[in-house]
């Protein structure tokens, strides 16, 4: 999990818009604020940090919507809302909120009642119910001819994919995975089948999918990004749905059964089947004149072609991620995207955050360049703390996916400033780091070869034309209507 | 006045730290916020830029306590609401707040309606309360020996600069200001007698405002970085305060006046007066080794060498601004700090905004690293629409003015990465610009002289040591504890 403190007022409404990602993208974070001393704010003087009116809750309140738990931490309350909010962190797996007035922080703790150990357990399940959700389950897969798993984003969030992954051995039986949810189970997996985005790409799971007598999800959702802008159809009836405190099958719900303990116990039960599915295909080779510019057909499998066991991806929201995001994953190798949430400029920090948290492992940024510029200075963190990440930033001369969602592409607004982009990491102090500005495929080919054995961060600005588009991307463009729209 | 547009949820709330500053600064901004369409709200889609829940009024929500007045506009409302906004924004010099649905956007106006033209002002003054104020102030100026004026952000806020100059002048009384307020009245003019900081700084003139019989704020507020960390003593008794709807005068009040109105009669009915007072003092000149490395003693004394008429200085909040804080502006020129709010990070695109607004005056940018850190990608910005500010980055290797005011001064979280800020411009972009990075004093002579006569942007990168700090950042250091208890 992870943990951020910022100062009060300025520090952390420069924060919400991260806090609200991780909300909508179920990440435990513990938000740590800072607040002016308690009896500054009884007295409710004019400090810097306020709005000026005396008044010192307004950003307690403004982080409400987006934490599942918050309190204001007292030498009084310390334990007992400490406790609670670990606890609200593990189960809902959302942001929590915790304000520390300046000279509290610095007293003794004065309650020494520590809440009991089940304070912190998620509320158990009841076991006849789990039977009765669990039994209608295996009827429902064993009374199917064709049938797959779609585990989804909340398996991972939970740490359930070895649960998950127990499900499909058991089994047998072929899965898939939606945009938001790449990489929970492993690619490399035999039953994979590759990714499903509605009707918008890869048709053969489409039509696999769509065609199975019985879909089940394990904490999937029916986003606007993982449906391909609404456009796959799954039959409510002819589909199970497992989610963290309750499950459905076709039209019936069962509450209160942990998403833990319907795993486990279907494990055990679930019948094992032979169902024939297409084999998976990631993207097609490398397609392009290595003399000629950079096109997105040489680009996103050549991406894929570099890609190692154990990579972390960190893919920025536009049509950088929605190119990749078809990439067959090598084993181990796992794909971060924010697609709910969907703020730009949260891959780069992102991946620095990735890299100091797995050190070991190596980490690959792609991000266009419109994103790029909102959080570029975080390039430097990379640096100061010795890691060494291959960042590429696509440079296509402006906001490129809303371009191709706009009535207008060549809006003013689409623009951006013109940056040298191959030349920040040394104004940011990456010193020895490899940067390349690549505009051929050759030079694309020969920048990877040296990013992957130089030693050093890398750091590739690969120009490509105005329009060049990944598939999915140009798929938008056709479904605007569906996409925006209900 | 000012807007901006966003994008729903990640835009808005990125944008969100900013719009609250305007709100604590009293500046009218008018957020206008792209929305989701009717319909998707309507039917809850699991749409990006969402937390997920369906829910499409929370950030809307979360906007409340940082604007003024908010709607979301509707074929049906547009022309009431906009009217109602345009008013509450032009009465309150807070941010509003906008939100358009996408489909709205497109449709037309229904309501044809327009509000009365009264409905935009705000609510007039009562002829006798405004006799009673007035007749009041003029009463206790008329009883004290000495007196002076303490005019505040808030005459300029509203406009009202001209007829508080004309108070001033009616009176012939002294004037001083507090940092927020810097430059609200020309600093030229031959009634200032300096800058107010409580007992913190400028000894002279803190015994003479302190001293007076009669101390009359207009617009001013006793925050604590105006009040020189609450050091200032004013008597109540002794003092008058003419705020935007009401006046104080001793321990009477006056409510429903407007500042205007109250500015407008006074100037006709204050006393004159002759009141011996101290003549203003900016910086002494500068003093140091010319080849010796940038003290504090020589670098803001020679900033406040360099300013010309109607130069705009935007000074950055920490040890930058307190230093510059205490220079003598010339005529026209203007000084302007996030002092209440206090974001670092603040400057470098509030030096943006002004520059765009105001592209026939000299803007010069004042910053310490560490917040420049935060919004370095602004100055490209200065390059794409052909401005041509001074920009200084002084480089002290980390937060100078958080090591002054915590326990732990040399605590890791005192450190930034470390940047060659001089090639930042050229990798953002800024071609042609002179960059410049200036270790002693006779190079930062030099690099002034350039960034002068150069007729393109500049960008100086100033090294100090890591504790070389200006007075008022040095007494703040001293005053911790008033600073920050009640």
């Amino acid at each position: 999990m992870a943990a951020l403190s910022t100062t009060y007022g300025v520090g952390e409404l420069s924060a919400i818009n991260g806090i609200a990602g991780s909300f909508a993208e179920f990440l435990p974070v513990f938000h740590l604020v800072g607040m002016p001393a308690s009896n500054v704010q009884k007295a409710r003087r004019l400090v810097h940090h306020t709005l000026g009116n005396g008044e010192f809750d307004i950003f307690y309140d403004m982080a409400a919507p987006v934490v599942c738990a918050r309190a204001i931490v007292t030498p009084e309350n310390c334990i007992a809302e400490t406790e609670r909010l670990i606890a609200a962190a593990l189960q809902e797996r959302r942001p929590v909120y915790l304000g520390f007035p300046s000279d509290y922080a610095n007293m003794p703790v004065v309650d020494t009642v520590v809440p009991a150990a089940d304070h912190r357990a998620s509320p158990a399940t009841d076991p006849a119910l789990l039977n009765a959700a669990v039994t209608a389950i295996v009827d429902a897969l064993g009374s199917s001819r064709t049938a797959c798993i779609v585990p989804g984003i909340l398996v991972s969030r939970a740490g359930l994919a070895d649960k998950a992954l127990a499900v499909v051995n058991a089994s047998n039986l072929p899965f898939t995975t939606m945009f938001m949810d790449k990489c929970v189970l492993d690619e490399s997996h035999p039953n994979y089948i590759g990714m499903y985005d509605g009707k918008l790409m890869n048709e053969r799971v489409c039509a696999f999918v769509e065609g199975c007598d019985c879909v089940m999800g394990i904490g999937a959702m029916l986003t606007d990004f993982n449906s391909g802008s609404f456009t796959a159809r799954i039959d409510r009836s002819k589909s199970i749905n497992i989610m963290p405190r309750a499950v459905r099958v076709g039209n019936a719900s069962y509450d209160n059964v942990r998403m833990e303990d319907v795993l486990t116990e279907l494990a055990r039960r679930i019948p094992r089947k032979e169902v024939p599915a297409p084999a998976v295909q990631g993207l097609e080779a490398p397609v392009g004149n290595l003399d000629g510019p950079v096109t997105a057909g040489y680009l996103y499998p050549r991406w894929q072609q570099m890609l190692k066991p154990n990579d972390i991806v960190i893919a920025e929201t536009g049509t950088t991620s929605m190119g990749l995001g078809f990439a067959h994953m090598p084993k181990g190798a796992t794909f971060q995207n924010q697609t709910l949430w969907g703020a730009i400029g949260w891959a780069t920090p992102a991946a620095f955050g990735a890299a100091i948290a797995a050190p070991h492992r190596r980490t690959i940024l792609i991000t266009g360049e419109g994103s790029h510029q909102l959080t570029a200075q975080e390039v430097s963190q990379f640096h100061r703390f010795g890691l060494k990440p291959i960042i590429f930033v696509l440079n296509n001369d402006g906001y490129l996916v809303e371009k191709l969602l706009c009535k207008n592409p060549e809006s003013y607004y689409n623009d951006l400033a013109q940056w040298n982009y191959s030349k920040l990491p040394e104004a940011m102090g990456c010193d020895g780091w490899f940067t390349a500005r690549v505009t051929t495929c050759a030079e694309l080919d020969q920048a990877i070869a040296t990013a992957e054995s130089c030693g050093t961060g890398a750091y590739i600005e690969v120009i490509a034309g105005r329009y060049e588009a990944s598939p999915l991307s140009m798929k938008l463009h056709q479904s605007v209507d569906t996409l925006y729209s209900a």
